[in-house]
């Protein structure tokens, strides 16, 4: 196993104390990150009890007033960022300051709003998170190959802001990406914000009336298609309302998609009727061919699958023969059969090894599907 | 590993000739299973090309004017299967006729109007495919552990059809279960058609435009709502045209939903508006809990995250150690991070050995995320 910081040089390249206001999930795995690399991490939540457990963690030592940060990170609910974020640039007016709410458009704006003084903030975006949150499900190694947004409006005057938190994003293992607010916001309304409420429709049509019958045939694609919809209700609701506006847009865009296909499905057999079902079905196929690969480039990994027992050891035994082989599995799903002694598992691996690995497997013994 | 013949009594149910016509993905693989069960089987195809693949594979033999089949398995494309159910029937008056079709109102209604002697037929469909088809895809526990629902509307003329198509799932190692025709498609328009139709909704959405910039900001939620939306647009219009009424009522409470999403989002400081988002959240939260775990109970597993280096090994390694513990692996999702060289696995066990597994894992080393 490997620890963030052997990603990279093992210096860290901020040097100063960071101090990190919010000792939830995300402001906490940043302490913890930033401690493996040897920098000063003063910690302060509004909470004594979520500080004390932060510090309990390792995640850096209480902040006092004798503090002299050059970073600070306020990691709070969205609904308190832009206030918390006002006070800190009061207090620390040597020290540059960002937030991480997932929304940026809202703080920059009740900042601006308020008056205050904007030339030492950044607002940044860890693309990184848990469907369950607090110190408690921390980690340092959280940001590790996640993009982390930094959301720069004006190049000139932001450089050294940005250089500060690019700086902060490598020390964590993430990888800096430079957009502007509102780019920021259209962006993660279309990856995150958008399949959450659309998951949230789906899911909530197996909650109404007696749904038992039809989910004894669920089978994976219904598994894939509903997992997010889990999410915390509470903190999706700050989420949605503050990038209510391309949230918006994109919805208001699906629904012409799903009256088109609603009216395609009053009477299928009208002309055009079918053209117009198989037209939205291969705007699905090209939409989902857009979804870069593990590796940030735009090609697919190829599939292998392999049929095991379902019983302790089996899967290991498959991935050290693999293993033994040379052979790095890229992505992997263990397909469940309800009720069966058999699982499959889908490897995804390098198109070029395909041939080899199954014909090496095969002759080990093991019964390839594909 | 176990072949499909080890998960039941070794001999067949299904002893006399059963007759597969048409050898695409499912005809082959029923009849690979059969085979390997000794169960001599006759396949027909309108390709001689196709046919002489099936056979390659060791799905049957070609079938002859002499056979006398006691089944006949109806594995054609969705818009001839009442055409060949009913050519079936007539030549094999004593066999009993089934067909796989997806969708199972629109067969019967069409032998129906066509005046048929339905008196040996009963429609079933096993809950089993693949995205690509086709012989070369075909395996012989393609059904296992699967359901394969049997459309049954009147039992008391149907005991004996319904009897010798139980036999025939048991054979493939499929799970007999008993519908009428009508809930047969009004659940497959819940669990697999609305979801289909949703994701390639969602999907469509990252057709547009430049996304670009958006989706190198992707993570796991979006593949997972994605996934499906990649599935074959030929097929998946005969199948949303052939059950277009259930997805169509599922469709339109979705867009009675999406109407009150947007209205929310409209103003999300209205009055009602953050309660109308919250309720829908937490009714998706409601939906999901709602699909059975993996062994068909309604529990949920627990889960347990391990960060492992990104290198060949490591993964079984980790799993070897976890098979040594005797601990069984529900379920396991490889969680990638773009361009990094540490993957966190997220392993699903019984919550009775979630501590043990834990505390086990962190001594040997490994690094536990949860």
């Amino acid at each position: 196993m490997m620890s963030p910081a052997q990603h990279d040089a093992a210096v860290a390249r901020t040097s100063s104390t960071v101090r990190i206001v919010g000792t939830g999930l995300l402001g906490t795995s940043v302490g913890l990150a930033l401690r493996e690399r040897g920098v000063d991490v003063s910690l302060h939540d509004a909470s004594p009890a979520a500080l004390a457990l932060a510090v309990d963690y390792g995640a850096g030592r209480p902040a006092t007033d004798a503090d002299a940060p050059a970073l600070v990170v306020v990691a709070v609910p969205p609904d308190v960022a832009a206030d918390v974020v006002a006070a800190e640039l009061r207090a620390h007016p040597l020290a540059f300051v960002t937030d991480v709410a997932s929304v940026k458009r809202g703080v920059l704006d009740s900042l601006t709003q308020a008056g205050v003084n904007l030339s030492h903030y950044l607002g940044s975006h860890p693309m990184a998170g848990r469907e369950r949150g607090g110190a408690i499900m921390a980690r340092a190694d959280l940001f590790v190959g996640r993009p982390w947004v930094l959301c720069v409006d004006d190049v000139s005057s932001q450089r050294d802001r940005a250089a500060a938190l690019e700086a902060l994003a490598l020390d964590v293992g993430a990888i800096p990406v430079v957009m502007t607010t509102d780019e920021h916001d259209d962006c993660v309304a279309l990856v995150s914000h958008l399949p959450q409420v659309v998951s949230t429709l789906l899911a909530s049509r197996l909650a109404e009336g007696d749904t038992a019958q039809a989910l004894q045939l669920a089978g994976q694609g219904l598994r894939d298609t509903t997992r997010i919809a889990s999410s915390d209700p509470e903190l999706w609701v700050q989420i949605l309302a503050a990038n209510h506006e391309p949230v918006r847009e994109l919805l208001s865009a699906l629904r012409t998609d799903l009256d088109d296909m609603i009216r395609a499905l009053d009477d299928p057999n009208a002309p055009g009727a079918k053209r117009a079902i198989a037209g939205l079905l291969a705007s699905g196929n090209a939409g989902v061919s857009r979804i870069p690969g593990k590796h940030g480039g735009s090609d697919r990994f190829a599939t292998i699958t392999v049929s095991i027992d379902d019983k302790p050891g089996e899967l290991a035994r498959l991935l050290t023969e693999i293993g033994g082989l040379g052979i790095n599995v890229e992505d992997m799903r263990l397909e469940h059969s309800p009720r069966a002694a058999v699982g499959f598992v889908e490897l995804a691996v390098l198109p070029s090894v395909v041939e080899r690995a199954t014909r090496d497997l095969t002759e080990r013994g093991w019964r390839m599907l594909s």
